[in-house]
């Protein structure tokens, strides 16, 4: 890259980074838990959502941004099942950034626990854009293969959970769970992993019960 | 994204483009036929490569240049079917550009039939980026979901030809190859569908049939 687009680049970030900084704020001090869903396309990042939605049911309250280059589908989709949804489309833009979820915030109801952001479907780039989430998930579903993390490493390095996704699959595949998430925490030590099977509802709880810990925690500290 | 982001993007591209024309010549001077692979994350872009070199093997001599973050994985892959392979890593960035290509192809031999160019796992970007290929192939694996085409249009709007991998998978899954080819051929009429299972060798001989003749079809312009 050129020193004019390195600094194009620089500027986007930093203004990326305050817009970031405002939502954070914005959301801890309402003790909303923020969630920034990462993944490749059609690794299950909707119906991941779908199965937190079914287990929170009565019990907590969430409310979804969906991002995506076109369409209305996801959102509509999580309606679907009750909880409020905002499709923002990128039109093109392969990621979502903070000012997007800035423009929606406003329409957020102010009573939700969690507000999840699933981002466009892409493990590149949404990965050097905070959206001012308190949590990152990134998914990898079994089908991608267990080699991901080594040949996308910022996408793992910068979340704070690893969820293995469609292990409904594994008897069919090449796929090793344990390589997967062995390769993940040496980029990444301490990283939660989280397996789980949305169809199934295999796994749900065990992740369900992490979003609730981080929920009180961010709670106890606002409190 | 402001004028002067705009503006940098487009410097960019029509860099992007020139340094993408002289490749496409230098290739049809020399009669090879330049394929460039487009997919998400493990969408199976080495798999079919595999199964291509099996099938090529005697008849066509192939070369590939292979596109990722980080990691020489694919490129051994390859090699180990004996085909001569290039690792390009970007290093973060998130797709491939055509001054990559170019810089590796002075070392690609003259006498080879096709150059594959296995571009970054990312279902956005690398739709953008010219390589001086004759032929883009996207690519589609059952697990990803039929929805992909109209989430992700530029990447089908761009391509040749749409391969559905891992057909094998589809007992398991909930997938349309007709709903996808549907969506796909709406984005992109006159779009060549694939159906393909490179791990049980299921349509490959299609495939190749239809490299075969775009090699033709290059060669007889030549000639």
């Amino acid at each position: 890259m050129s020193v004019k687009t390195i600094s194009v680049v620089q500027d986007l970030l930093a203004t990326n980074k305050r817009a970031a900084a405002a939502i954070r704020e914005e959301l801890r001090r309402r003790g909303i838990l923020g969630v920034n869903l990462l993944s490749s396309p059609g690794s299950g990042k909707t119906t991941l959502l779908e199965a937190l939605a079914d287990r929170f049911r009565d019990r907590r309250r969430m409310a979804v941004i969906e991002g995506d280059i076109e369409t209305e589908r996801d959102a509509d989709r999580i309606r679907a099942k009750g909880v409020p949804a905002w499709q923002i489309t990128t039109g093109g833009a392969c990621h979502l950034e903070a000012r997007m979820v800035g423009k929606v915030l406003g329409q957020v109801p102010a009573e939700i626990d969690f507000l999840f952001i699933e981002n466009v479907g892409n493990l590149v780039c949404p990965a050097s854009y905070d959206l001012g989430e308190d949590l990152r998930l990134v998914l990898l579903s079994s089908p991608e293969g267990d080699d991901k993390p080594a040949k996308y490493p910022q996408a793992f390095l910068s979340a704070d959970a690893l969820v293995l996704t469609k292990s409904d699959l594994l008897p069919h595949l090449p796929f090793d769970p344990a390589r997967a998430a062995a390769e993940a925490l040496a980029i990444k030590p301490g990283l939660r992993v989280f397996n789980v099977s949305a169809l199934r509802g295999e796994g749900i709880d065990a992740l369900a019960a992490y979003l609730d810990e981080a929920l009180e925690r961010l709670r106890s500290v606002r409190a």
